[in-house]
């Protein structure tokens, strides 16, 4: 790296996101240094880019460091150099989430941008332009970590691990807030507890709750404590499951294991107030008039509904214990290795690692309940068909991926959706349409 | 084994399949001398048993064979120094299995003697009896093999692998039932027909199909020929799928790949003519009729229409094969070892095997597809988690594996269905109970 | 394959075996009908190859069948679109052999063509020659399988696996000997016998032999039968170290075993009679006077004296079973894939396979002793390095491999003999001296 | 743990080495309070234990905390409800010592302590003495962490993992050497080095080294630094062989990888000095001598050169890090789990763990050489065996340890030395002359 000052490419730099990426950098600036923050965005979001891009460079003027902030459209060139490359980015915009999250409501399932059809979708779309990227880096950054916050986030860096050489992390917020969940209710510094997290992105469980040491998890599953903390990840659950379960599963797995509940409450939601797209662009149409005003030099607090918290904090802890070594406990989206033993070694798995100056290096996990071992490879068998569908093309497999997904509950219905998303994308996935 | 002469023991000897067996076993005699057969019963039984008994002997003798048969309520008797143990019963008999059948579907679930939680709640009645029968069989016949019919065939065959001391395979007539189905079609003799079996019982796919040494799959995937052959396996699939597939599935993969579909069948045969449990209760009720006939000497044409076909001559193939060293090809429910990586060593899987003298062997598996590797999982970590529970009696043992089966669309039916169920089956589940 | 008429290439057709072969294919015509047969050598082996492929043409007229037997230094000429492709060469010759095993006695190591430093240049020397024939074969005759007797042929086997698309199968005599000494002790047809494999080439154990079905190890371990047959493979064992191993070793594991006492006979050997070299080499040269005799029809009695017996009876077994889809059980070295799990996935291993249209298919083995996996690991680890070395020309890598055989007592050694090897065998080694 | 105060025993208290562990829990008392310091021994080292338990009581009262230090020969007493127990410990004393190392050099084969014909007999007789520990642990302090430093260190701990129910970690002082080394070197802080440990106990690689985030691993092996540390690992290695096995080699690997070198120096410094034991009992009876004098309160500086540097420092920081939770980064003797596919699950490993309140966690390894498995797998078959053998006292299993150790040449050797030593050590090895 060099180690005078980096240089950061953030590819959907427009993303109303930004302002929290630029917010850590800048505290973060004493430990690591960056010399050169470029924001690269697609023609389309050029209008954005330079809202916000304006925004991070009176951001940065008012901390008085000596960031450069460049805004482009040239990718090849924020690339050229980098020591980190990020990627948050939307193929298709909110017009294509609307779809993701529409259609499969309408055949019965559940619609959702990162699991069930919705999330390959997104994945299918996504993927062959991530791919494009790193074809980038290999050639002008053969040496920088992509750091990997689009979503569908296990299947886009199972991809980039799968079919490209450039070394990259995904990173999702949701480990990190459950950390901040456990440091509030025992009401003790971070740095005293240590979760642990067994699965793949927005799938996975908490098999062990660590505070200075001691093992509280019997404790939260059961209830037992008055939580003043918000977001807190039991609610919702029948507890009695989650003790048999002996393990506090993520949001996203409500998904599974309460399919019909959850189903129902999207329809609902949907027919109220739209679905989750429709939310997320009324929020950002707001932020960005906020943006607009010259005398705004923070981060709006608003930002913070936009949901996503603490993305920024994962993002600039990583980046700092890759650029210093730091040896501490992060979890990230790795390829298995061996860690899981009934898992692909080339698969993306969420779970505690150590970050060495060398990158992540999983710490094993503890607890595997049983039982969840086949949900985990079910979604997991899905996930790589979807990306081995993603990448060539092959309507074939795209058929399996969608047939072999467990949210969706026959061939004939998961073909149906196939056929219409497919042809409703169109315009974004031209490898199942050249010939 | 006692090489002059063999003695078998058939629990659940009542069975109306039991003069299937016999017929087997006359006809096979010549190769496999058996001296004694015993056919033991249930108190509930004795009359099935004396009028199927009575059958037997007259079959036996018409024969002209030296072979003693035994009729008995004493199972202990009847195991003492057996060569073969062979299970056959239904804990709770076909009132049961009729609620195993009404109750999930009347939760919008299949409702199925071997799958879902109909298959569940029969593995949780039968495993404490079929361990108990090998506490006998440790004790009485410790070099028997126990040849185990009893539905769900993998999971009481699991069961007695991990916990028991005794030899034992499971059988199920579906893979011998493709292998004739293969010769027919191709108009060969079946030993020169070679299909592959990829799964666990009543969860496989037929990855292979050699004829004379030459790949047939994609030709039958693609339906390109003409079947005289009756129960085509590919027959109320999509052929599009089948062929991304690449493998034909059992019948059974329906109620997963098409549970809509299989659901909304169930649910309309219930209405009309109830049940399978009816309908086997009509054929069962004829067949002892005409099995009272003392002019009877042989099977009537009519125990085929039954159901399970082909199940007398899995068995006596089997018993022959282990008896003799025969190191042929059949496919069965075995231990995995190593063959699949993916599950545990102990799971019971189906796969071809060769057949020696000391046990079935397994032959290694040419093609298991990546994507259906996870549903495979996931079946069997429902599976080893409901024969935990039929052991323990734990109750979150039990939700856990109602929550973790894929037919089952959340914890919240799932629980729902549980509770009904224990409720319902409560005289046939003391270990749920006792404290 | 050609139904019709097959046609089969035999590189290195010069070689004194080849009349047995040629006699092996003419017994089985009936079953495999061969319509041309291609002999092919190099420049130097052209005398040879006259000689012997005149006898074959006298064997085969006198046969009266219709096989056409080609001799030819055209090699691509022989590959097209034949149907079997086998190897049995010697790069560098006997006299490259004669290093082979002299030089390692020097520096106090056992000096064989298989094992230790010899067996390891025999495949540095002959695995580009190997490749470059596999270059011919993906060109000219894709479908064709290699049949590979070529020394040492676990690791050539294993080289044509990892760097090649050739379908190939290693042969060794060593099973089927074994094989037939069971069915001499216990006086039965060799179809009743079944001797378990578990190892790779040259270094496996017999771990269990079955007949008619009863495990008969324990005896033979105990030298309990008196044995009328020839080679018995439990000779010059210690009889308390096979009985409590449980196995009976190969002749090949004397090498490690028993290193000193191996060594010390060979070194005094090589003293009165020259190594094995030496003594083939006089064998050879006495076979080529008896082939030229015009009158000589069929295989001379002498070849037996040769070794490599029954080597032609199983190459024709193997190809008989390929071209029928036999599925019956043979020995054979093929990958790994999750047979040994200690093992990588294309490791070659000796194992029983089912032998169908589509390849040999491994059966697991029933019994693999724990003490024995390091040893069997170890041997691997540096048949993997040797392979690379040999494909790469790493000198680093040739050191590794030497430096972590078994046989070899000390990198210090290792290096000795890897330095003087090198230069002795230069000629044949051009991949370590191109740069 | 008893958070108020710990409670620790030290097996075998009567050590030279206790001063140094004394004084480590004096510095790390603020941290980690100990109320509790039970020192006990056998009856045949109630001297020792007298004179190294008084000088212990003396540093204590000069610390001036509240530390209780009883002396016993009552095990039961010293082990009850205590927090964690060490051991330290020689059967046999150093007379059993000198046999170890005399008889197999005599055999022509390495004699040492912890590894070869030697380090077995030290398993054969510690094992036993130490699960018979482990019962008392078991019953009198079941949440007892055994903390164990008896060699041969990884398979005592190995045994207790298999054999008992008592938590427990293997520690060896020789990875905390390289980490200072290295420190050392780069002239950093302990703090900012992480060197990566594969293997097991004695038998590992250093497969890795980075300092600040850097790989300086390339530099180590090439030699390039000037250094002026202590110790330096490189030394005595060939340099050519270091970079192609790309790690640098535990000391201990010296007796495989230069074992002719390292079997000569030790004969000849045995005809000089006698062994290491006759040095070992010479620096005792001297340390002894300065233990004695009433006026030393602290460790003296002459222990140093007992050899076990840091092993004292190890210790404490386990300690720590397991009572307060720490997470922090240690390299300690653990079971494998899946860490690495190739050896059994049970296996002790020595690798980089976390340490968090619940026991270590192994982090995954990132390299690990293909070309060292084998001989890794190697070393551990011979380790199991040999556990086996030491709990059974079966004459045939330590037969075949012996046998497959790596440094035995032959199987006639092995069991030349395996009966030498059984006669040996006879009353030390009651297992396995009872019957």
């Amino acid at each position: 790296m060099n180690k005078q000052g980096l240089k950061i490419a953030v590819i959907g730099g427009g993303s109303s996101y930004t302002p929290e990426l630029v917010e850590g950098l800048i505290k973060g600036y004493n430990d690591m240094p960056i010399s050169e923050l470029w924001l690269v965005d697609i023609e389309e979001g050029k209008h954005k880019l330079d809202i916000v891009g304006n925004l991070a460079k009176r951001m940065v003027r008012k901390a008085g460091i000596p960031m450069e902030v460049h805004l482009t459209l040239n990718r090849r060139e924020a690339i050229k150099g980098a020591d980190f490359v990020s990627t948050q980015m939307r193929v298709g915009l909110l017009d294509a989430r609307k779809l993701d999250e529409h259609i499969p409501i309408r055949h019965g399932v559940v619609g959702q941008e990162t699991t069930g059809p919705g999330g390959m979708f997104k994945a299918l779309r996504t993927i062959p332009v991530i791919l494009d990227i790193c074809r980038d880096i290999e050639e002008l950054a053969p040496n920088a970590w992509m750091l990997n916050f689009t979503n569908p986030a296990g299947m886009v860096t199972e991809a980039v691990t799968k079919y490209s050489k450039v070394k990259t992390v995904g990173l999702c917020n949701s480990p990190i807030n459950f950390k901040k969940f456990l440091a509030e209710v025992y009401e003790v510094d971070e740095s005293r507890v240590l979760p642990e997290f067994v699965g793949i992105n927005h799938l996975h469980w908490v098999t062990s709750a660590l505070v200075d040491g001691e093992e509280k998890l019997p404790e939260i599953l059961a209830g037992e404590r008055e939580y003043s903390a918000k977001n807190v990840p039991t609610v919702g659950w029948d507890n009695e499951f989650l003790r048999s379960l002996g393990a506090v599963p993520t949001y996203y797995l409500k998904y599974y294991y309460m399919m019909n509940e959850m189903y129902a409450e999207m329809k609902e939601s949907l027919e109220k107030n739209g679905t989750r797209a429709d939310v997320v662009s009324r929020v950002e149409k707001e932020l960005f008039e906020l943006y607009k005003d010259e005398a705004l030099e923070e981060k709006p607090k608003q930002l913070e509904q936009r949901g996503g918290a603490y993305y920024s904090e994962a993002a600039v802890k990583l980046m700092r214990s890759l650029y210093k070594g730091s040896n501490d406990i992060q979890t990230l989206n790795v390829p298995n290795g061996g860690v899981f033993d009934f898992l692909p070694e080339d698969a993306s798995i969420e779970i505690n690692c150590i970050v060495t100056g060398e990158g992540p290096v999983p710490i094993m996990p503890t607890h595997v309940p049983e039982h969840v071992k086949g949900l985990l490879h079910a979604v997991k068998s899905y996930e790589s068909t979807a990306i081995d569908a993603a990448v060539t093309g092959d309507r074939g497999l795209a058929l399996q991926a969608m047939a072999h997904h467990p949210l969706v509950p026959s061939v004939t219905v998961g073909k149906a959706i196939l056929d219409e998303m497919l042809e409703a994308h169109k315009k974004h996935l031209p490898q199942f349409f050249n010939n």
